[in-house]
């Protein structure tokens, strides 16, 4: 299905909006991609780069003619943003999101969408912990799934264009209901990163052991929480501020659990924890299994050439 | 400095011990390296890959005339294991060890060792989520940090000499008085783990979302968990109950940080958790630049070839 959207425009250049940029072009689904960022240094850089086939400083030449608008800035910059361009889209125009909260989106921009303008909410599941236009690239989505969040107010039509777009950057699209969406976001990627977050702080923050303790021994198992700690602290602030409710949920959760755990080991309940170990062993593998990982990622360790 | 130990017995031949074994051969450093494991399967295995010389299904003759014998099996096996082995250990003969606690272990075998035998506690920093004879290969220890932490009853000498045994195998070599490193390891990988086997459990227990959707987008985050989580149960349940008195008091320290955390997000407060975030971008930068980490690792995700 080429060309669904004639003119599309990317607003936010960072990784996600620059490989989605690319990501279009590898797929030449569309003959206009118009990119818009407050910097002029990413505009520059994303021309640069070529992200994107041209760059606006305004919201009203950027979305100007366009068919799909595309909010990938932080999630408390939609509702000014679409305020801003309101005026400037063509009836018709599809907006969708790549933000990681749906629910309270969807209400932030419910009641300010122009007449004949849809807002397809959306929510691609990929991402590294680098940010900005450097970090992007056309194979961000391949295999990865997308979720989009329709609510009563969309047309089939909307939703189905929007998922042959995601489909056609390589993504699989998966229609989630949106409250379902932020408690399964909730506990597979705002709860790690919080406590990804939180140990990286309190092993920054201890007074008897050096934070050059701290990097020289990181092999045993804390570079894997600093990797998803560095992502960008903007976007991450906004989304626990977004999914607030459901977050805080998993949290309760996640703490009943730490607190049996804590109790084993007080115990020294060994057998208490080999139990509960032996079982998380198990999800590595379904996820192994499922294609959302390889099981010889090296994690900066090189085995050898042979 | 070849052949420094002339006969080397590895006890436990696991992706440690094992890639013990095949560092020994790649740095040609001892004449006869020979195996232990409990499970026959496991010898058989570690001869048709290569891991050690031989192997030996009793402990009378693997360590039998050995120079440096090397405990690489749980925490909970160090104990018994010496006590069975002492009346074969020929004098002058040093054992070391890999466990992740050494406070405890070295309590553990105060008071068992032989006349003429020293134990100089050790911990390489090195691991993946693998377990088992398969698993090990002969890089595991390049340019990672092993410690040593000798106590009062260790000569000069000893410590010297499995000093060099590390290095030749490609360690990096620190000494550590043995609390600092349970509290180092408490903060740098065994909260870590904790909190990872902590997750992936809480996960999986959960009513309203089920296994198959945590794996479908473990790409947001919750994969990076899952690795760690994999670990070997009956190792990490070990560690948990020999390091418990520094793991409780670093979960302390993480559960108080993670209330603020909390706080946070209750109160919506967007600028508070920018500013934590931003500050542990940082360390994930200082691992990188410290050589213990890649920035380009890919965690499952395969950029353009190019």
């Amino acid at each position: 299905m080429n060309n669904t959207f004639e003119k599309v425009c990317i607003l936010g250049l960072g990784l996600i909006g620059g490989s989605i940029g690319l990501a279009i072009k590898r797929s030449n689904i569309s003959n206009q991609i118009t990119g818009y960022a407050r910097s002029n240094s990413t505009l520059e850089r994303a021309i640069e780069l070529g992200l994107v086939d041209s760059v606006k400083d305004n919201l009203k030449d950027a979305v100007n003619n366009s068919d799909l608008v595309i909010l990938a800035t932080p999630l408390s910059t939609f509702r000014e943003l679409v305020e801003d361009m309101s005026p400037f889209l063509k009836k018709g125009c599809i907006i969708t999101d790549t933000g990681s909260a749906k629910l309270t989106v969807i209400e932030d921009l419910k009641d300010i969408l122009p007449n004949g303008v849809e807002f397809v909410p959306g929510h691609p599941i990929a991402g590294t912990e680098e940010s900005g236009p450097d970090a992007g690239f056309a194979e961000l989505f391949d295999n990865r799934w997308c979720i989009l969040t329709p609510t009563e107010d969309n047309s089939s039509n909307a939703v189905d264009l929007v998922k042959d777009f995601w489909e056609s950057i390589g993504s699989k699209v998966e229609i989630m209901d949106p409250m379902h969406h932020d408690k399964v976001l909730a506990i597979t990627s705002h709860i790690p990163h919080l406590i990804a977050f939180n140990i990286v702080g309190t092993a920054n923050n201890l007074a008897n052991v050096t934070e050059k303790e701290v990097v020289k021994y990181s092999a045993g198992g804390f570079r894997d929480f600093t990797r998803i700690a560095a992502s960008d602290p903007k976007m991450w602030s906004d989304i626990f501020t977004y999914n607030s409710d459901a977050v805080l949920e998993m949290l309760d959760l996640f703490s009943n659990d730490l607190a049996k755990l804590k109790a084993a080991v007080i115990k020294k309940d060994s057998d208490l924890l080999f139990s509960n170990f032996e079982k998380t062993r198990e999800v590595r593998k379904n996820i192994i299994d499922a294609g959302q990982e390889e099981s010889d990622v090296d994690f900066g360790r090189k085995k050898s050439e042979e």
